[in-house]
């Protein structure tokens, strides 16, 4: 079990969008909980109910961050439901979320992580709508967790969290296969095929019919050309140099890819 | 008349949008003013210059921030004009605004609401652009009010508010009639209804020649199945389970929702 | 050379928009260095490697800032490639940035602006990807100026920055000739003709085959009417009233706008 020491951060990971008030009334309530709070918005516009994605950007970001943090996920369709309300402490970090399977990358990436059922009625929280249970429960959970007014044995059981099922990739002698696992802004898709894996002798993407160079950086492909690198995940990524490749390739989450080696490799 | 002990929070809501750099410029603006401000968006989404919905988010969430903040609120399509601008105290926070209505629901909900017209050249403001008058005017007097560098007194005369007209909901033995009045980042339809008028008995949402069930919360629907509920903000909300309402029902704000008893009811 | 006390304060202004975890990513290795700093995002919407705006929107906003603060550009096409990475000092502020023309405008703006090349081996930054330069380097850079745990002496050596080619306005006795450089949230047409250039005689506009009337404030236009103001940057700006002057006129970014005086000026 890893220590704890708030750090009064507490990132906001929703499926929410940033057009309505529903953000910032969470935050509200945090700084009603404790004024001297910090907000960190690692991202509002997880696709609506979209569980992997969010359980994606929030296993790729919290570890940028110091431990102390506590990170707020609300991705939540089971809202109202009697699905479970979760708080975890993993690696130094406090994570608050619904018992989705949102927080599984956190957890399978912790061996030592340990996760409570979330009481509301013990902690004092009386009045908790159908609909919006970030602000309702998650939020103040989050906020007294992270201003050390709440310590994490008082929140509730032990509970044993659902987890998604995996879809891990798969390497052979001859080839490394996966999937795409986001499409980020700028069109270049996120693969789950560990860069570690990846030797010199990795020369060739295959998706969709077509073959692409493996190169070291964006400025290594020509304009236009759609190549493999390494991206900021440590995993494969495919991108377009100044383009999206999403679009120039027709392709969008889920999709297969393969790398394979040189014919006559070194 | 309330009290008012200055938070040092800010929050803001405006029709600016994200993509340029004025919010940016606001929060640089007032940080000149007071380098210790906490700063919250509530939204930056709001249609331009769509008052209405401005005055609708803004009375949805000031009342989830602890009070002593301040409110900062522009969506200002006469901005350059002879329109006042406008401070308001009202159950201990300060809201910053044009006077064009979008306080409107802010001070019919608390009834011993102060409003004074900010008189900017008796304020040492200057400088005053016709066209961003949320940078020249009404951040840096709403960096002022949330660092107790300058009294509600001394912001100029008291004033008499522009009031939007009011549509309320009605009730009859036999039906409530109301409309929508948002659509959320979900595609729910919030309407108008208070929560509170709604008994066991109204079973049935009528709505463009169809009638929907009334649940309790989201699960409790079909999926695909359009449905009534509570929103989070204690009102009719119709939404779809796992989907966008407003595309399925093919309707959007100001349309007109009833809801009638079960043929039968205990 | 100007002094420098740094504030705490990091602005932020990328390409990398809001949806995925980057941005908050680079707040999280921010507040590893130093954890009471403050951030604004001025915008992470500005096009995909949209160099000539990120120069645009960095150099109208960070003037709005009290000196001390820094200001992280992340708008970087050449990331992975040799390009340098930079810090300048100009005008009391710091400027962290990719050496690819972004800070063109602020350069030219502050004559006694000094830059340095970043050397991150130098600093005790090792791990470095090819694809995400704003994490690596870039952040922690801006975080260690913004906390004065850095000095600006022991970046790097002194470096003389690459230029994007001005596009200057023209001026004749007849007729003021420039550019449409932005569009913003609205629809307005920001244009590169300074305001210092208008006087009363200038009556017309003249973009795209049509004339449109010069005023002084949206309000003095007729509803749906376009026209030239005087935008909050100071220079003139074409909007239509309520209403979205880039669709209205079919314009775009680059098109040409002239000012003509009236045939009969006082």
């Amino acid at each position: 079990m890893s220590e704890f020491r708030a750090s009064g951060t507490v990132t906001l990971l929703t499926d929410f969008g940033l057009e309505d008030p529903f953000v910032g009334i969470m935050k509200g309530v945090m700084l009603r909980e404790h004024s001297a709070l910090r907000f960190i918005d690692v991202s509002h516009a997880v696709p609506p109910q979209d569980i992997r994605l969010g359980d994606l950007w929030l296993a790729q970001s919290y570890r940028w961050f110091a431990p102390g943090c506590v990170h707020l996920c609300v991705v939540d369709p089971g809202v109202g439901s009697d699905r479970a309300a979760l708080a975890v402490r993993a690696g130094g970090h406090h994570f608050v979320a619904p018992d989705n399977g949102v927080l599984s990358s956190v957890l399978r990436a912790e061996p030592h992580a340990e996760a409570r059922r979330i009481e509301p009625e013990r902690l004092g929280i009386a009045e908790i709508s159908r609909t919006f249970q970030g602000r309702d429960v998650f939020a103040p959970i989050a906020a007294r967790l992270a201003s050390d007014k709440l310590s994490f044995e008082a929140i509730g059981p032990l509970w044993q969290p659902v987890l998604l099922p995996e879809q891990p990739p798969s390497q052979t002698d001859d080839e490394l296969s996966g999937r795409v696992i986001a499409v980020d802004h700028f069109g270049n898709l996120i693969t789950n095929l560990p860069g570690r894996w990846l030797s010199p002798a990795h020369t060739r993407v295959e998706l969709a019919g077509r073959a692409l160079r493996v190169v070291a950086s964006y400025s290594e492909a020509e304009l236009g050309e759609c190549v493999g690198l390494l991206s900021s995940f440590e995993t494969l990524e495919i991108a377009q140099r100044n383009g999206h490749a999403a679009r120039a390739l027709g392709l969008a989450r889920d999709a297969q890819v393969r790398v394979v080696r040189a014919e006559r490799s070194p």
